[in-house]
């Protein structure tokens, strides 16, 4: 096949747009590895499998490893001709069951998950306690102290708005540019279960490296009062890392949303 | 050593009971088997290696393969001079994290888990809709169809009361008597998270074998409308399982709550 064949035996065809749930616990993170499985491998691996094709998979950022999500989006190019819908009924019958794809439907040849989305939505899931839940081991950060929410929300506030948020970025991870505009940024006690639940929610128009797992850090330091809520604008503005808290690991952190102009 | 020594080697010396949460996804139930894990075996291993013994631990009752609990009753004898609280916390440093002792105390020696116990209460969660849920595979039974939660909230007054409960006994197991009263059943919706889940919660002086699971598969029946929230009184009077519904599955079932007299 020469390099014209080929091209044409990979044109686009048409461009499937998947809204994508996971659990990260059992992925080495969204983007494909050579080694150990991840969610772009899954759903390659899945999509060939129906359409027969050898397809690749775009998605709207990664996630690392451990992270979860309700709200991925992915896209793909094929020359199937089957419906949308039932793609995503063959997609759910053939995938692992701890990815679901909960809606597909075609989109414009031009669409980038990645380029074209305008916001996205994060949840941080934090249970406070003194003792362990064996039943979030893998799906929210355990904190032993008592956390003062009323404090976590104040802090919260001050994210909001367009800010250099260089603070936020895990060191070495440079961007050409580290402000971002911050679209919401809450924090609610969800206690349906026995245990109460902590979420930190973030909308923003994109997002550093780790950013997420350092806010979260660093209102877990405001809720155990290691720090003032009044705080969070001066480290914000501090513009470095070390201001911050710590990372919080993967395992409390899901994508919600991504959102895109009402055209895609 | 001759049985008087023996049994002076085995004194009871104290009893400690302990309230233990655990996700039973990994294990083959409450009860000690020949094969494969157990929550009693786990328990045991941890309480003998910390207290160099060689302890039996007693449950309020048996739970099956992938059923969970957030608060199973167990107690065990020992001779250690360990504070109940110490022991709690060095077995939770002990056993795997999917098992979690979330109180311990001083009771009476005489204290029985499974004769001394008043009441149970149990939840089943369902998790109503048209796609999967990848955060609840094994911990909430997926029901593809929307449910008549105020149908099923009816159908659960007709429960209350003392009973024969025959009909919602697995066949293959009968009871001296099938006769229990049920203290509380209510059917409510918990839509906190992304994914509304249906609690069915019920309290009883005892339950039968498999009681809980087919209480749900009938309600789950009536909630789809396959029969009505009137038929419940007549499917309790008939006493013949196969007038009720399915069992439903396992994986759904939490052991909520054992009440004791308040001396223990």
């Amino acid at each position: 096949m020469n390099s014209t064949e080929h091209a044409a035996a990979r044109s686009p065809g048409r461009c499937i747009k998947l809204t994508v749930a996971y659990d990260g616990t059992n992925y080495q993170g969204w983007q494909r590895q050579a080694t150990g499985p991840t969610i772009q491998s899954a759903l390659e691996a899945a999509i060939n499998c129906i359409a027969q094709d050898d397809v690749h998979v775009s998605g709207s950022g990664r996630t690392d490893s451990g992270v979860h999500a309700w709200g991925q989006v992915a896209s793909f190019h094929t020359k199937s001709k089957m419906p949308a819908d039932v793609f995503r009924k063959a997609l759910n019958a053939t995938l692992p069951h701890d990815i679901v794809v909960r809606h597909a439907c075609d989109v414009p040849i031009t669409f980038r998950p990645i380029n074209d989305a305008i916001s996205k939505r994060y949840r941080y899931v934090l249970q406070p306690g003194r003792i362990n839940d064996p039943f979030s081991l893998k799906h929210a950060w355990f904190v032993k102290r008592i956390l003062d929410v009323p404090s976590m929300q104040a802090a919260a506030q001050a994210l909001i708005g367009e800010h250099d948020f260089a603070t936020f970025q895990s060191t070495g991870s440079p961007r050409q540019s580290t402000v971002r505009t911050m679209l919401d940024a809450t924090v609610t006690v969800h206690d349906a279960d026995e245990r109460a639940k902590i979420f930190i929610e973030v909308e923003a128009t994109g997002f550093l490296y780790n950013m997420v797992r350092i806010i979260a850090g660093t209102l877990v330091d405001i809720g155990q009062g290691r720090r003032t809520a009044d705080s969070m604008a001066e480290i914000i503005a501090s513009c470095d890392r070390s201001q911050a808290g710590m990372t919080a690991p993967a395992h409390g952190l899901y994508l919600l949303q991504v959102h895109y102009p009402p055209h895609h």
